[in-house]
């Protein structure tokens, strides 16, 4: 499984948000939609083995965490609008205290933090920090079954930047630019599909 | 300079579409609008290096082609529907007969075809078409000022190949994996920055 965490540092928890605004009024809510895309469209299909964590640290219901799972994700299309739609369903539902609900098949959502989601992963997989200052993915081994750690377009805080080295050293890069956080993954996606073939 | 050549083949060519129905009544418009994202965006940075050309086949004005130019372009944002809106001024620019005219800073429209882009284009670089079958792109040299030509959902017609083999025979893959079109755009330049870096 290939596990991807983004960090929305501003991002909304309330689902009144309006889908012409994502990129305004709803935190740069367009920053997340546009990872969830990039987690998961192949030409003609969906990546199955891939999950994506959106942590919401945004508004007054903050934190949020909204879960795409690729092994079960429907009505998921490409576009900002519709994907944008999906999230605000997932905000507008009552979360069971201390538990996850569904709020469209493959799409959850919790009251998790970013220390929570981390916890919860560091479980199930390798936590590897995408940060411009890391070993470039081509010259180091990524693990197996690797939670890619991604920020907004603002750096982790200290606080969380030091959360993730008390679970693992792994810091990588990708290349000699900062990118977008959709444009890393893609680039992430196609390292681990070459390693594979 | 790196030049990006998206064939649209059912987008829109008037700008009598509504910026909420971009993947429905417009043709898939949205897959050529996230090219302009992945063509331009760096993080906190805009390509200056990168030229774009919309070719639209759709509609009852077609074809005409909206060009982003990094060297100049203002106004420009990572969201889907911002692009649009710029696309949409663009498609109701009236176009002098022959030539090319600017909607907005960095953005320009004409009513080329594909098969003049391809031709004006292989005047000032090289044609590498983007393909599945082609040659991995890690494993061949990118010729000097490459013109990337990729297709929207669907493949290029059979006329269309055959124009750009008229041109070159320099057919490129990125990977084991079929992708959308703006993820091939990211590909392609960490492809390019790491051969400069």
């Amino acid at each position: 499984m290939r596990y991807f965490v983004i960090v929305g540092h501003k991002a909304v928890t309330t689902g009144d948000f309006k889908l012409d605004d994502i990129s305004g009024g709803a935190g740069r809510l367009d920053i997340l939609v546009r990872c969830v895309n990039s987690a998961f469209f192949l030409s003609h299909d969906v990546r199955r083995d891939t999950q994506l964590y959106l942590v919401l640290q945004g508004g007054r219901d903050a934190p949020k965490t909204v879960r795409f799972s690729g092994t079960d994700v429907r009505y998921l299309n490409p576009d900002e609008r519709s994907t944008s739609s999906l999230i605000r369903n997932a905000l507008l539902k009552k979360i069971p205290e201390g538990d996850e609900t569904k709020s469209s098949p493959g799409v959850y959502v919790s009251k998790m933090s970013f220390g929570d989601v981390v916890s919860l992963l560091s479980k199930k997989g390798n936590i590897v920090y995408l940060k411009e200052d890391g070993t470039d993915i081509r010259e180091c081994a990524v693990p197996q079954d690797p939670v890619f750690i991604i920020s907004d377009n603002t750096d982790l805080t200290a606080e969380e930047e030091e959360l993730l080295h008390s679970y693992s050293g792994n810091t990588v890069s990708l290349g000699p630019h900062s990118l977008h956080a959709d444009h890393c993954i893609i680039l992430v996606h196609n390292e681990m599909d070459r390693s594979l073939s």
